[in-house]
Parts: structure tokens; C-alpha cells; sequence
């Protein structure tokens, strides 16, 4: 496999073209950003970090029957994904209230809610990803009805998964992001990465924050944080010291 | 019937008891706010204007099937309504894309939506009036998913309701916002006002608006305006100049 052009880069990844058209090849970068990219910050070993921990999720999902676009690792900072054609919506699930929720309805941070409720905001930086409302999504013809069946069975899936995973590890998967893609066939297929970027992962026992907060609240230092989850993993560590 | 003690004062409304239980009596005032209280204003006859302006449309929606609380006006000033107790969202439709819609969604003013939406904000001045989700509403148990789709059925028939009406006299019902309550018998009635400070209402013609926006904006004289819909609405000239 060859890398190639580069097709895009984000505020946390570049995409690059490889010789296989169904395939890309994908780069963490050491950005830390936060705030719609108000807040922004060079963290070495961050790309190293999230590219093993999305690595290893991936991979563990996987044989929990989640498929997603990740193929493999293919050295510290990059792997190859199947090339999808994202859908412009943000999906988050949310177990417990923090972060926007929590400010925007006044709700405290912590509070449990009564059942995962699964969220959609515009991918649009410009417009500071607004939050929207499935007659929002239709009208603006971002997705079908149907489409927004399939990602909320999805996102639910993958919550059930995943908080099942983190909770034998200690940790408490408070809300995450997800992005879909559409593959060559349309198939919905789940697509981004699941790091502690996207995801806010506390300690059961402390409440510890181990996720992007450590940033965006000046809590610590971010890569001890990545280094915990990605220790308890079972990943080796990323020698960030 | 006899005005008694305040209960409420709000934005645009002051609220009495009366002598009869179920039974309130509401004073419109001559104040005008925007951007969530930010922007202030008294404007003389205003008041008068949009209980003229309430109590009409009220009393036509009434004649084509759609209760309210409204009961009867008794002054320039005042009406008399039931006492409801509010369902803590206010309830939007839009028919074409303005306000705050085009500028989260970033959807150019004046597009026709394919469909009418309905949308659902939390009433709460403090958090600015947070756009929900139905996922939101039954979590934070605001109302249940059955009262959720009885506010949305009867939304929507008042938008065909008074779109046609709006339509014979010559403007376009581009969106606008209504209050629901629950009766003494637990059943969910229309209730706050319908006018031009909770209407977008634009000349068919010229799409000159004829709303709170001339106000918001600083388009002009906001009672003339509202003069030009109440003339339109077979009122009398409340004689603001």
C-alpha cells in the first residue's frame, strides 16, 4: 500500500489517497484543539496516542460485532481506513450530563440521565456545529428518515459496546461522538475515529477526567491522561515522558 | 368579574387573578424586547395593538376550530382567559427559513422550507431559550412523548389555519411561536397570544415585514406595523400616531 496525495486535512488528521481507490490512509497529528478550534495547542505524542487507542477500539468493537472503516495500524501515527463519504452530521450519545448539555439546559454535570439519549449537530465549523432536530436533518436534506434510524440504532449500539468495555476498565463512558460514512455499496458504515477526543471517560472510582476536558479545562496534562486509557487498554505505552 | 392580585409579570404581560378561579386576567403592557431581553423598549400602544391583534386572531382561529384559552377582551389593554398552567416549551413552526434558523443552519432568509417544522425551545430566559430535541423533552420529563406529538398536531393545524388566513389578506406566515397549557382537566390548550411579536409576518408583494423584526432589525415603526396587520385583520385603528 502506497501513500499518496493528501485529500484533506482536519483540525486532527490528514487523509491521503493510497493506490487501492476503496482505501485512504490516514495521519493523527499532534493538535490539540477544543472550542470549535478557538483553543488550539501542539501536543507531542497526541497523534501517537489516539492513533493506537482508536487502533485498539476498533479492533475490540470489531469482534464485539461492530464493524467500522478502520482496516490497520500501519505505524505510530497512521492506519488505513476504507474510504467512505462522510455524512455532515455529528452523532453523540450521551449516558450522563457534562459538556454543552449540561450549559445549555442546566443541567449539572454528573447527573446520570434516565436513558442514553443520542444527539445530531451540523459538521460545519462555520456554524460552530448547531445542534439539530431530525426535522432539521430532513429538510435540510442532510439524511433520510431512514439514514437517521439506522445511525441512532447504531450510535446505541456502539454505546452499549463501549460502556460495557470502559466500565470493565474502571472507567465510566460519560458521552462520545461519532461519525458515519456511506461506503461504495451506501452502506452506512461507522467511520472518524474513538479516542479521548471524542469520547468523555471518567474514572469510576475518582471521577477522574481522562479524555479532551484535561485540555479544555487546563485540568493536567493531557498525554497522562491518553497513557491511562491507553494503559488500561492493554496497549503498550506511547513513552510520552 | 374583578382583577385581582398580580400572579406573573413578564416580558410583554402582566397576569391577575380574578374572582373565579379558572379564570385569569391579562394585561398587556407597552414594553418591547428582543435578543432574549437584551434589546428594551416602551413603545406607546403597543399593548393596546397586540391584545387588539390576540384577540381577533383568537376569536377567527375559534370560528375555524381551534380552542384557546381566550375567553373575551375587556379593555383596550386586557382579556380575559383560562387559567392553564404552561407547559414549559415554547413550540415553533416555520414555513420559511428566517431568524435564527438561517443563521444556525446558515440557510439564506426567505427559503421555503419543503415542509413545515415544528421546533421545540426550552422556556427559560436565564439559558436563552435552548433549542431541544424530542429525546431532550422526555429526559428532562418537560412533557411526555404522547404530549409531544399532541403539541406538534395542534401546531401544525394552527399553521394551516392561520397561513390561509394571513394568505387572504396578503402576507406570508413565515414562522412564528406559541404556548401551550394544561387546563384544570389536564387537557392541553393553546394559550399566550398570537401576534406580531410571536409571528414573522411578510407582505405577499413587497415581502416588507410587518412583525417584530421592524423592531429587532430597527426597520421602521414597529406600531405601524402592527397598525397595517390589525387593518388587515378588520380592526379598528388603535391610533398610536
Amino acid at each position: 500500500m502506497e501513500k499518496g496525495t493528501l485529500l484533506y486535512e482536519g483540525k486532527a488528521k490528514k487523509i491521503y489517497e493510497t493506490n487501492d481507490e476503496n482505501i485512504v490512509w490516514v495521519e493523527y497529528k499532534d493538535s490539540a484543539t477544543a472550542f470549535n478550534g478557538e483553543k488550539r495547542a501542539s501536543i507531542t505524542g497526541k497523534g501517537h496516542l489516539n492513533n493506537e487507542i482508536t487502533s485498539l477500539l476498533f479492533s475490540k468493537i470489531k469482534e464485539l460485532g461492530i464493524d467500522s472503516h478502520f482496516i490497520k495500524k500501519v505505524s505510530d501515527t497512521e492506519q488505513l481506513v476504507k474510504k467512505v463519504e462522510i455524512i455532515p452530521l455529528e452523532t453523540v450519545v450521551r449516558n450522563i450530563s457534562a459538556g454543552s448539555f449540561s450549559k445549555r439546559l442546566g443541567v449539572e454535570e454528573g447527573a446520570p440521565l434516565v436513558r442514553p439519549i443520542v444527539e445530531f449537530y451540523l459538521k460545519d465549523d462555520q456554524l460552530g456545529d448547531p445542534l439539530l432536530t431530525e426535522d432539521h436533518i430532513e429538510v435540510l436534506t442532510l439524511a433520510s428518515k431512514e439514514e437517521v434510524a439506522i445511525l441512532k440504532e447504531k450510535a446505541l449500539k456502539v454505546n452499549n459496546v463501549l460502556s460495557e468495555l470502559f466500565k470493565e476498565l474502571g472507567i465510566r463512558l460519560v458521552d462520545f461522538k461519532l461519525e458515519f460514512g456511506k461506503d461504495q455499496e451506501g452502506q452506512i458504515l461507522l467511520a472518524d475515529e474513538i479516542s479521548p477526543d471524542t469520547c468523555r471517560l471518567w474514572d469510576i472510582e475518582t471521577n477522574e477526567k481522562l479524555d479532551k476536558d484535561v485540555f479544555r479545562r487546563e485540568l493536567g496534562n493531557l498525554t497522562d491522561a491518553y497513557e491511562n486509557i491507553l494503559a488500561r487498554l492493554g496497549g503498550q505505552s506511547v513513552c510520552t515522558k
